[in-house]
């Protein structure tokens, strides 16, 4: 059961958006931007270190979330998601998303473990300063995120099938007109 | 200096916000919501729990800045703010401040280290369900801010006078103003 009294129905990050619009919306405007705004990074690779910071901090919700738009971006590569979650140095990913992961790693423990050396060699891949500066912020938006999911004890179904969809639709429609779509799903079903 | 070439002359999360000022305005208006909106906790009690997350998290520009605006809220009262970053159950607070910021500080290590003994705690002292929520969300959006910070490599000045200037401009006139107050300063000052 959630902390709070949340509206029912609506699974992790979305039950305290639907409670707190107010706040819902800059959170929504900040993850269009940083995930599916305009970028020389895919929004594929944005979601995947979206999902690399949630794992590593155990959030259930957001690192199933956001690994069900990454792989549908990736054309429904599952594997590749649970692979780079798991230990993403030793996959087939591009050097400059190792490194960008890498960063990720250490904003999520700290942002003083980031060391010039991890910038170093994200710049020897290619990395550009705003591919750096969004890479930080995207992982430190998610422990925003993660702690905000858990912290209120949200609820996190188990079937796989819900993310599938949830997924789609953020690839598709973005987070806003998810968070939408959920409510209104949610209102239809009451 | 700072792990990317920021615009030179801004303290702290100052410029990262002028190197990407799409990501800073919907940043500032969550900053404006939940530490300055319509709220039943004070504008001192939002940032003396903005100050010590910024402090368990080890932030020095964060826990200066947002500490200055707390202690302008509460008449100069500075060594309060130090008092609370130094271990806030031992001072004369309100027991519901008390049991907010332990649920603060609970979210600093992890949202799933708040346990439902934390918020019954914080409802024995009169917490509602919207104090709770925005004691959790501004926990969560300092792990954000610190990380941005930090995992930067911004420079934080260490002259006291510069926090309380700046702790005075937020207080009197927000988040959004004081960034421009502080960028305009820097291009006389150019």
């Amino acid at each position: 059961m959630p902390h709070i009294a949340l509206p029912e129905g609506l699974p992790g990050i979305l039950g305290p958006m639907a409670f707190r619009p107010e706040t819902a919306k800059p959170l929504n405007e900040l993850a269009e931007i940083l995930l599916r705004g305009p970028s020389t990074l895919s929004p594929a690779d944005r979601e995947l270190i979206a999902t690399y910071v949630s794992s590593e901090n155990d959030c259930f919700f957001c690192q199933t979330s956001h690994g069900s738009v990454a792989a549908y971006y990736l054309g429904g590569n599952e594997e590749l998601v649970l692979d780079i979650k798991n230990g993403f140095e030793h996959t087939d990913i591009p050097e400059k998303l190792k490194a960008l992961l890498a960063i990720a790693g250490k904003v999520q423990r700290s942002g003083k473990a980031v060391l010039p050396s991890d910038i170093e060699r994200a710049r020897q891949h290619g990395a550009t300063d705003l591919e750096i500066h969004d890479t930080v912020l995207i992982a430190a938006m998610f422990c925003l995120a993660n702690r905000y999911v858990d912290g209120l004890g949200t609820l996190a179904p188990r079937e796989v099938g819900i993310y599938r969809e949830m997924g789609a639709q953020i690839a598709q429609h973005g987070y806003s007109a998810a968070l939408q779509h959920a409510a209104a799903a949610e209102r239809t079903a009451a």
